[in-house]
């Protein structure tokens, strides 16, 4: 008789089965419920601004507890697709991915990881030329309008630390958003974001730093208005590569004055 | 007497303040302590690996209920904060971010917006060109024989279409890896994975197609080698141009096909 074999009544006791099993990955029914309504909303059959079903009335149709639902609700809440309303008039209502979420987790990558500022500054000088290239042949009046206020407020030398470094973003979001392509857009609000964080203290940024960028921009938002691509391209990538040039020559020199 | 005023007596009925309340945004407990949590993770103070307190301790530590513990953990464990393991040896263990999550953002704001792979195009038209330039700087020879190897398999004229697109992502993001900026990384490692969906279809990858693409990826991967960042630049913007050309033609006729 084979090893191991049972039947035919023998009195030997049953042997067992030497098969090992491993941790098994349960999904939790939360995050089942979540990544289904998640898919509803990312494939556009639940549009913007939809009122999810009641509470109640997803426990009823996935015949989940009232605590599985709730926690897929608060899952997308925290991914921002659906945003709860409290009230009367309440309920989870769906909303479409937008760059904000993005730039937070980008923002949380570059913090957790502790990205270099000049590897941001690096990013900065791949993406930016080609979105004034972009701008130049994409851009609108009211594009025009934004660059030229922020603009403005740069060229005014009597304004404090945190204007001139908020005018200098709203002027590179402003090429990105003249470019018209939503992808490049959420990648410089998102980096853009960090550079500003990264730079609040900018003691480089001195009279002649403010008085450069202000002629930089102001001849790139001319290339941008006069259609030039090539030139847009140009200019932004000297005044990117210079920009960054002097924040870590600062960079470094704060680096060193730690050892003295 | 003034209006309003009621004291002294008087039987006239207190007049109610005409004072306007709006609807309060109070933050929920959860979000507060996750937030609390989040940030002493990305701080730094909360290294990699470290075992939070257990629930009840944290319930302890907060005066929180435990159903707001488990709420702030579950939304950490959501942005890939924590990992939960169940069992014995159990617990909520710190998580640094890393380029998947963000990934995964970024793919839900292609999806979520309907963002059109033309933009796609573009953003990659922007980075790579940029990528090849620091790759033929600072790649190891580690770097070169992953390019190598994803080399071989474009070369494999046999090898089905998935694996061919595979091979392509491979040596797209091998690239990026050599550049070793990891935001760069983070954002090529997104887009790369986008391109691959929205290109899995690909029937414009024909022979010709893919005898080109490797042809142009070994001498991409040649100017890497000798460190031409220059050489490395132009051919990967030339590349990546008219690939994205092949791609977007067969997409246009596609959209046309449907009105037919």
């Amino acid at each position: 008789m084979a090893q191991g074999e049972t039947n035919g009544g023998t009195s030997s006791a049953p042997t067992r089965s030497t098969l090992l099993l491993k941790p098994v990955d349960v999904p939790k029914a939360s995050d089942v419920l979540a990544r289904e309504l998640r898919e509803r909303i990312l494939s556009g059959e639940l549009p913007e601004g939809t009122a999810l079903p009641a509470e109640r009335e997803l426990v009823k149709q996935t015949q989940m507890s009232r605590a599985t639902v709730r926690e897929a609700l608060r899952i997308l809440e925290v991914q921002n697709l659906v945003r709860v309303r409290a009230g009367r008039a309440g309920g989870a209502f769906v909303q479409r991915p937008t760059t904000t979420s993005m730039a937070s987790s980008v923002s949380m990558l570059i913090r957790g990881q502790r990205i270099k500022l000049a590897d941001l500054m690096e990013t900065r000088e791949a993406l930016e030329p080609f979105c004034a290239e972009l701008a130049a042949r994409k851009r609108t009046d009211e594009d025009l309008a934004v660059l030229d206020r922020a603009n403005n407020d740069i060229a005014d030398l009597d304004s404090d630390l945190s204007a001139f470094l908020q005018a200098n973003l709203d002027w590179h979001v402003g090429v990105a958003m003249a470019s018209h392509n939503e992808l490049l857009i959420g990648f410089m609000t998102a980096l853009s974001q960090a550079i500003y964080a990264g730079t609040e203290n900018a003691a480089f940024v001195d009279e002649n730093v403010r008085t450069v960028t202000a002629r930089a921009h102001k001849s790139i938002t001319n290339a941008i208005r006069s259609g030039d691509a090539e030139a847009a391209a140009r200019r932004m990538r000297r005044h990117v590569h210079s920009y960054a040039k002097a924040a870590l020559a600062m960079d470094d020199r704060q680096a060193i004055s730690v050892d003295d």
